[in-house]
C-alpha cells in the first residue's frame, strides 16, 4: 500500500539508502526512507516559493483547498482506518472517530477563513486637521508569518498528526506546511500526506505549500533549525517539546515553538458534592482516566479528596475502573514507560495502590489508582509529574485552605476541574480564582477530556504545560499562532489588502475608529 | 530634590551602602541606590501579593489609577522637565511633547479599559441536544499574567520610561510593574515613581502594584531571573535585548521577553516621485533623520535612491541636513558609541560621505549621510546594522529588480518606506507585497518618525527588529503582551467574570456564538 517515501511538494522522494520499518499490531509495515538534508531543503525552499504565492490566496481560495483535505481523507476509506488501528493500536471506534474531528477540523478552518473576520482589520481612519500635528490613515491585520514546521502526535494519529489540528489551523493562515512524520504511524501518515497532495493538486495549490518527511530526531532538529521556518507545533513529551523550543531560540533568528506538554489536569472535589454525588464523579473520572488508554493530554491525573469521604469513594472509583475493558497502549515504547512510571510511583515515591488494573498481554494494560495525603504531596513535587497512561493518583486534604495551598503551588496546567453542587460553588470563589493563575481552561462538574473545537476553547496553558500559554492548539484561535500584524501607513485603497479596503467588501467584522462593524 | 532611594511599593528603601551618581548637564546628580538582593526579592514579593488583588479590579478601578498617575506627573511640573531635561541632554518642546504623550498614553488606556472590550471576551453557549455528545457551555476571556519587569529607555526619559508605554500597558492589564530604572536617568525615574506611589496610595491601589529600583545590568537580570516575574518589557539596543531574551528562555519557567530592538527602517524612493518631488522628499527625510539627535527607534537609517537622479537628490539631502541645528546626545556612552559607528562606517565599511555634519562640542552634533551602490551593499551585512544616531546611508539602484532583492536580503525591521507618485504605485505592488515580510508597519510618502498611539498601530517587527513581531510596544493592542486567555467550562453565571455575564453587564464587544455583539 504505501511506498515508504517522503512527500516534498508534488513529488515523492526516497534519497535515503537506509529506511526504517514501521511497527504495527501484525509485524512491521513496509520500509520508510528518513529525509536527508537535500530532501529537507527541497522540501522548505520550495515551501519558502509556496509561501509567496500562497500568503496571498484569499479565503475562499483556502477553504477549497482546506475542504478537498477533507474530501480526500474521506476517499481513502477503510485502508486509513485500518492503517491507523494497525499502527497505533485504537480501536476502530475512536479512529472513525478521530478522522470525523479531523475533517470537521478542517472544515471549520475552511469556514472561518471563508468568513474572514480572523484577520483581525483594525482601520483607523486620518485626520488632517488634528492639532498639533494631521493623524494619519493606519490600517493593521494578520498576515501569515511563512512557513510552518509540524510534528505530529502519536496519541492523536490523525486530528493532530499530519491533517490534524496544527496542519489546518497553518494552513488556514496562508503558511505552507511542512510535516515531520511520526516514527509510530508512518504508514497513516504517508497516506494522509498523499491525500493532502491531491487535494493540492486538484485546487491548483503552489508546488510545496504542503511536505511531508520521515525521519527521527535529526530530521525533526534540521527542520527546526531551517532558516526558511517560522513557527513549529508540535504535541508530546515534556522532553520532546522543550528541547524543540531550546533549539528554536538559539537559532540567529528565534522563532516561536508552540508545544503542547500536557499536564496532570487536577481535579478538585469539594466535600457537599463527595456527600451527595460520589458514585457519578467516581464513574466520570474512572472513564476519563481510562479513555484511549490514558493518553491523553487533559487525562486527569491528580484528583483531591476530602480524607472524611476518600475510603467510601476510592472503593466506588475502584468498582468502576474494574468494568474498564482492557485497552491497547500506542506503542511498545510507550507501553514500556508507562510500566517503569508506575513502578517509580510505587517504589521510589511510596504510593499505595488502592485498586490495580491487571496489565494484559502488552502492551494491553487496564487502569490503576494510587493515593497519598496532602502533606506528602506538597513535599515531593515528582509526584506533579505526568504518568502517560491510565493512571490517576487520590490525594486526600482536610479543608478548603489546603486546596488554596494546592492551588498556589501546582505547576502550569492545561485544565483543572471542580467538583460541587452547585449552590456550594460561592464558597470556592477564592479558589476558583487561584486556578486561572495555574491552568489554561476551568472546568466544573464535568471531566477534562473531550475538548470542544470552538471559539472559546483554550487548550494551552501556563509553562510546563505548553510552551506558550497565550496560544491555543485546539479551537478556531489556534490559527493566531501563524500570524503577525502588520499595519499600512497611508495606503491608497487599490493598494491595502482587500480585508482593509473602504466599505469593507469582504463584509467582515472590523475595528473601524473604535467601534466592531461589519 | 531626589534621595536616591528605590521605590519599593509603598515605602523607599535605600539599603545598599555604595551609591552611583547620574550624570546631569550641570555635572552629576545625588547619589543613587542601586537595589540590593533583598530589596528585588521585597519588590517581587510584594508584586506577587498585590497581583492576587489588582488582576480582579474592575477597568473602571484600573482606569482611576492611570488617571491619577496622569495628573501627579503633571503635578510635577517644572520639576520633571526641568530634570528630564537636565538627565537627557532634550530640549524643553521634546520633553514637554514627551510628557504629554506620556500622560496621553496613561490616559487611553484607562478609557481602554474603561470601555472594557480588551478582554476578547468569547462565548460558546451550551448545547444540551447535540449529537453525539452534547456541547459544554465554553467562556473565554484574557487575563493578566502577573508580575512585569520593565525596563526603562534612554531615549524616551519619560513616554517609554517609568510612566511610559509599557508600564501603562501592563498596569491596565491588570499586572503589577517593577521598573528597572535607566542610569541615564535615575532622577526622573525616581520623580515619576513617586508620583506613581502617590497615585497608587490615593486610589487605594494594593501595596507593590508598583516599585521602581536603581542598579545596573545585574539588577536587571534578578529581575528577569526572579520566578515571580511573568513577562519583560524593553527598549534599547540589540545586545541589551537579545541577552535579556536569552536570560528569559534558560529560566525553568521560560517568560516572554519583549524587547524592541530597533532597525534601519528602509525608505524606497521610487524614480517617479524624485523626479517630482526631490526637494520634499529630502527635506521630510533630514528632519526624519536628525528628529531627537537621530535617537528614535523608527529613524530611517537608509535609503534606496534610483542611481539615476542620486547626485541632485544627494545635494538636495546635504542642503537640507546643514540646516539642523546642532543637537544633544543622550549621553556621553550614546555619543562615543556613535562617533565609533561613524568611524566603521567610512573606513572599515569604505562608505563615502556625501554630507558631514560638524562635530560640535561633545555631546552636540549635525547629522550625516553616506552613500553606496546596492553591490556594495549587498555583499556586506554590516551595512544594515543600525548606526545610533543622525546618520542616514543612500544606497543607489537601478531598477526595480533590485529592490526586490533587497526586499528578499534585508534582516527584519519595524517599518518600510515607499515614496511614490499615487498613480505610479500599482507598479510598484509586488515591491510593496514584500516588503511585508520583513517589515510591521508599512508607509506610503511619509516618513516612519512619528508612531501614531491608536489601534492600529503595530510597533514591532520581524527579529532582529524585535523579539517577537507578533506584538506591539506601542498602541493600545500593547496589552496583549501582558495577557493570557483562560477558558470557564460549565461555570454557572454569579461565578463566571462579569465580562462572561449573560446579558453582557458590562456591554462590551463579545464574539457569541460567531456573532460581534455589543
Amino acid at each position: 500500500m504505501t511506498t515508504g517515501a517522503n512527500i516534498i511538494g508534488f513529488i515523492t522522494s526516497k534519497k535515503s539508502e537506509s529506511t526504517f520499518q514501521g511497527v504495527t499490531a501484525s509485524g512491521t509495515s513496509a520500509g520508510f526512507h528518513p529525509a536527508t538534508q537535500s530532501e529537507i531543503d527541497a522540501a522548505m525552499q520550495k515551501a519558502s516559493e509556496a509561501f509567496q504565492l500562497y500568503r496571498n490566496f484569499t479565503g475562499e481560495h483556502k477553504a477549497i483547498f482546506l475542504r478537498a483535505i477533507a474530501d480526500e481523507i474521506e476517499a481513502l476509506g477503510e485502508t486509513l482506518i485500518e492503517t491507523a488501528m494497525n499502527e497505533s493500536g485504537l480501536p476502530e471506534g475512536r479512529i472513525i472517530g478521530e478522522r470525523g474531528r479531523t475533517c470537521s477540523q478542517l472544515r471549520l478552518f475552511a469556514s472561518y477563513v471563508e468568513e474572514g473576520s480572523w484577520v483581525e482589520a483594525v482601520i483607523d481612519r486620518a485626520d488632517p486637521n488634528r492639532q498639533p500635528l494631521p493623524k494619519p490613515d493606519i490600517r493593521k491585520m494578520l498576515v501569515p508569518t511563512g512557513p510552518v514546521v509540524v510534528f505530529t502526535a502519536s496519541n492523536f494519529p490523525l486530528a493532530f498528526s499530519t491533517a490534524g489540528g496544527d496542519t489546518a489551523a497553518a494552513l488556514a493562515a496562508g503558511c505552507p506546511v511542512v510535516v515531520k512524520s511520526h516514527e509510530a504511524h508512518p504508514a497513516t501518515n504517508e497516506l494522509v500526506s498523499l491525500a493532502i497532495q491531491k487535494a493540492a493538486k486538484r485546487t491548483v495549490m503552489p508546488d510545496g505549500v504542503f511536505s511531508s518527511l520521515n525521519g527521527d530526531y535529526e530530521v525533526g532538529q534540521a527542520l527546526v533549525k531551517h532558516p526558511v521556518t517560522t513557527a513549529v507545533a508540535f504535541t508530546g513529551s515534556f522532553r520532546g517539546g522543550k528541547a524543540l523550543f531550546d533549539l528554536a531560540n538559539k537559532r540567529p533568528v528565534p522563532i516561536p515553538v508552540f508545544a503542547e506538554m500536557g499536564s496532570v489536569n487536577p481535579i478538585f472535589i469539594m466535600p457537599n458534592s463527595l456527600e451527595s454525588k460520589s458514585e457519578s464523579i467516581a464513574k466520570q473520572i474512572a472513564a476519563s482516566v481510562s479513555l484511549g488508554a490514558g493518553q491523553f493530554c487533559t487525562n486527569p491525573g491528580l484528583v483531591f479528596v476530602p480524607e472524611a469521604g476518600v475510603k467510601d469513594f476510592a472503593k466506588t472509583l475502584a468498582e468502576a475502573m474494574s468494568h474498564v475493558q482492557p485497552q491497547c497502549m500506542l506503542n511498545h515504547r510507550i507501553f514500556e514507560s508507562y510500566l517503569r512510571s508506575l513502578h517509580q510511583v510505587k517504589h521510589e515515591h511510596e504510593i499505595s495502590i488502592v485498586y490495580e488494573g491487571e496489565l494484559q498481554d502488552a502492551p494491553n494494560i487496564r487502569p490503576s489508582v494510587g493515593i497519598t495525603d496532602l502533606e506528602a504531596f506538597l513535599k515531593n513535587p515528582h509526584m506533579q509529574e505526568e504518568v502517560f497512561g491510565p493512571f490517576t493518583l487520590l490525594v486526600t486534604y482536610s479543608g478548603t485552605d489546603d486546596l488554596l495551598k494546592v492551588a498556589n503551588t501546582l505547576q502550569g496546567q492545561l485544565t483543572a476541574t471542580v467538583f460541587s453542587e452547585e449552590h456550594q460553588l460561592p464558597l470556592y470563589r477564592v479558589l476558583l480564582n487561584d486556578l486561572q493563575n495555574i491552568a489554561g481552561r476551568l472546568i466544573l462538574n464535568s471531566v477534562p477530556t473531550g475538548v470542544e473545537v470552538c471559539n472559546a476553547m483554550q487548550h494551552g496553558g501556563p509553562f510546563p504545560a505548553t510552551t506558550d500559554s497565550r496560544f491555543t492548539s485546539v479551537g478556531t484561535a489556534a490559527i493566531r499562532r501563524f500570524v503577525r500584524p502588520v499595519a499600512f501607513q497611508g495606503f491608497p485603497g487599490e493598494l491595502l489588502p482587500e480585508a482593509l479596503h473602504d466599505g469593507n467588501p469582504l463584509k467582515i467584522w472590523r475595528l473601524e475608529d473604535g467601534e466592531y462593524r461589519k
